[in-house]
């Protein structure tokens, strides 16, 4: 076992999550599609055993720290999709791109905050390669009332 | 004329629509930028011969199936740019990214449910390689109040 | 000193604009990944030397033209970061996307003017090749109570 795959696993522990041995997409698209070394994963929201684990808008319906623990289940689950579908995460280079999307409530202005749940198990994971960059936004309203949501673009290795 | 193409000329013909003969931008942006095996395609709200169809706050002002019709019209809008940049379909290889920002009401959760409709024309038109990543989010505005906003990035062949 | 090197101290020149000697990101993020001929660019709300200089809802906490200034110094401190990153901005070949969130009150419907403002800086920087995709939305809220934020991918040539 490769070390970002150990990682992951350590992390997904130290959580005590556990995602669906075969992740499918919710609806008719693909969770990634790898093409000229880049892996585009799909927007994911924080669901667990078919389960959205994290409703509501932030700053009202639920607390900052609550959206952050619903950013981790987000971020580790594009990443078990990206293990799923690459093999190892030993394939991963670099993430480029993690965009975080929040249900945010009128005057919650502490996006970036959510974000960090997602960067510091980014960094954790693929350290010492685990920077990348960030934009993160409060939208009005995220697919089945979610809290949030996160998509990812990765740089990779060839198979 | 190839496969994409024609199926792509067949969702026109079934949806009854036309779009310009020379699709411009709306304003100092471009359409398209290809580069590197990438075509980055500019945001499209749903345009028909510069008429914006779909407006409003999906959930509010209009229906789930109003604002998957106005899918259709940004997705195919976004083809036909694509193909009028590319020369042909043909040239897609694949569809890496599609987000979808919908226009939403306060309580309306079914984004992914308006995303579908962009997703099946996507299927239709590259079949069998339409598999897409996407991401679908409820924003607050568009511009033009219009009810949705689609853009992608495709992998695309040589000239 | 190459062209868009000059071009771009002109632009900050002529709006009188200072950013830090050494930028650096406001959390555990990078403000840019280069990987594989593209440099991807963190989100960048309107900061000029530690502080936010452009807060509020657009369209009711201030106008258009104020969210404009605004989406000039994201757009700016966007090429600032890149220039620190790839040491010139000559390497740059393409702006392949920019996405210009807009904090928008839920009447206001002018992203795609707000936007204008980053486009102008892009055409006039990267003369002749500043064409470039984009995409602008309304949300909600950004981080920090921001007005916009902005983020951009590049296409660039080795070092």
């Amino acid at each position: 076992m490769t070390t970002a795959d150990a990682l992951f696993d350590r992390q997904l522990k130290a959580l005590a999550m556990v995602f669906e041995d075969d992740i499918r997409p919710g609806a008719n698209y693909e969770l990634v599609v790898e093409h000229g070394g880049q892996a585009w994963v799909s927007g994911q929201i924080p669901r667990l055993q078919g389960q959205i684990v994290c409703t509501g808008r932030v700053g009202q319906d639920l607390t900052l720290e609550e959206a952050r623990a619903g950013a981790r289940v987000s971020t580790l689950r594009a990443l078990a999709i990206l293990r799923q579908q690459l093999g190892s995460l030993a394939r991963v280079e670099r993430i480029l791109r993690v965009t975080v999307y929040v249900q945010s409530a009128a005057d919650f202005t502490q996006q970036s905050e959510v974000a960090d749940a997602c960067s510091d198990i980014l960094y954790s994971v693929f350290a010492p390669n685990g920077g990348h960059t960030r934009t993160s936004v409060g939208v009005y309203q995220l697919p089945k009332n979610a809290a949030l949501e996160i998509d990812l673009v990765a740089a990779v290795r060839p198979a």
